[in-house]
């Protein structure tokens, strides 16, 4: 059987997948975007983690059979892909992490982590109330992935789950909100937990009169993409404090050093890393093996999300 | 039916504990220590949230029939107390919220959220891996109250939960290992989660020899009580950063300002917000309410710690 011919970004995903691929014939090169075209093309080309989508427009024709991305968002892709290619999203590799790091995100805010922080580094102890994630209703929005990891962290937490996607619908857990009752549900809502991917039907969701409709004091959790949230209206509607942020992810990103988000006093911050943890390199090598025993019994890979 | 007396500790919980007594016969009175006594013992005294036990000294004998504290914690309290009283603790008020905060504070500090916040205040977009929590190893000392709260809340966060208390045995949930144990399962772990009470055989527990066997880079999270640390050993472990540590509550307190764990960059601290949050008011107005329920019915209080 010929060796199946694998691209990865790194050196170390080289070590990695080698010290890791048993006896699966595989032929491991390091190659990235801007490198010389292989002699012979790649079957499986790993793209580099968080390649900005103008990138791909770089990708040599005819490169890899198979494009595989390091990321589960593939907004951009189609658009900046030549053509003749397959691309794969990474699936379950970063939805446990990102899911964590929204629990995370919420717990943090709602009680204080910030002003705790804050004043620590100034030798204060600054004990008072805060509101505590328990008794809250949470209004996630989005059922996906990430959405679906989200609501199995919040079950022991006592808050009031309220979900919501494109179309209603009941699932094993209960009633999913169709996103045309969202006015209704943002008046409610204590948290609102952003989990929707970027396409056009998400893009700047997250506007003015989307913010307007939030409780006062409300939180705002983009753990999404950046550009679901239209950021001049939130800079706007945390101005006065009135709305609350916790931000992944932002537009534009990474997010200037002046910008008015930075020094809002009710908006934390986290420079999307929302996968980006020590357990992405087991989970995405868990997925480039998968293909690989997919591609070598002569089987398509999965994931294929985009087609050009 | 005569009116069942009650005094507590300020305006607020007067009306609050008024506006949902319903027709129960409750004459409620506000009353701290250092107020006169009062002409007719309380039936029940509610004591002033978070109140230092030596305070306890200065109650008039026979103030009330039933002391209802505000806190899960009650060391300190026997040794404060003149004769003849009863002390109950707060159940299933705070154990919840403190649960919430010990994972708070363990996503926050496994996802670097005090590094990130910092880097903002600076406009920094510190993007970068962090270990994560899913992976993990978590050794949970202590499985009452507020260990079972912390085992139910990270049951789908993909960690390895190891539980230790005073005696090894089986439970519904796996096994708690003893005690005796701990050198071999500190040597194991990526998280050391303090939830016991604070008595003779945890004061001081945490000591140098402990912390020497925790692994490099491990984090210490503590939501019982101070004094389970010893601080020299605490400051020590943490002096060169090998040692990671996440404190809501911390010997003595509050913490001074000029204290060193303050500036050590591997600690965050929290001012014993524990229980501290928006659900502390109804989960204790639930507690007094049943009290008052078992006295009117003529039965004895529950949760009675400590008889003098």
């Amino acid at each position: 059987m010929p060796a199946l011919r694998v691209g990865v970004p790194s050196e170390e995903l080289a070590e990695d997948l080698a010290a890791h691929a048993g006896e699966r014939p595989v032929d491991v090169t390091v190659w990235v975007v801007g490198d010389p075209p292989p002699a012979t093309p790649f079957d499986i080309l790993v793209l580099t983690y968080m390649i900005p989508a103008p990138e791909l427009r770089r990708l040599p024709a005819g490169v890899a059979r198979v494009l595989q991305g390091q990321s589960l968002g593939y907004d951009g892709v189609a658009d900046n892909l030549g053509p003749g290619f397959v691309y794969c999203n990474a699936v379950e590799v970063h939805e446990a992490s990102t899911a964590e790091l929204a629990v995370g995100l919420m717990i943090a805010d709602r009680r204080g982590f910030p002003t705790f922080f804050d004043a620590g580094g100034r030798g204060e102890w600054a004990h008072g109330p805060q509101p505590g994630l328990a008794g809250s209703q949470v209004l996630l929005l989005g059922v996906g992935g990430v959405g679906e990891q989200v609501r199995r962290r919040l079950e022991a937490f006592e808050v009031d789950l309220v979900r919501a996607a494109r179309r209603p619908r009941a699932d094993e857990h209960g009633w999913v909100h169709g996103i045309d009752r969202l006015d209704a549900l943002l008046a409610e809502a204590d948290i609102v937990v952003l989990a929707v991917p970027l396409d056009g039907s998400t893009r700047g969701m997250v506007s003015t009169d989307f913010l307007a409709q939030m409780k006062d004091g409300a939180l705002l959790v983009n753990v999404a993409r950046g550009p679901v949230v239209d950021t001049a209206a939130l800079v706007e509607a945390v101005r006065d404090g009135r709305i609350r942020a916790a931000l992944d992810v932002t537009d534009p990103e990474p997010l200037p050093p002046d910008h008015p988000l930075w020094s809002a006093p009710t908006v934390t911050i986290t420079p999307h890393i929302g996968g980006f943890t020590g357990a992405m390199r087991w989970r995405m090598r868990r997925v480039l093996l998968r293909q690989i025993d997919l591609l070598l019994a002569g089987s398509d890979p999965e994931d294929v999300v985009v087609r050009t």
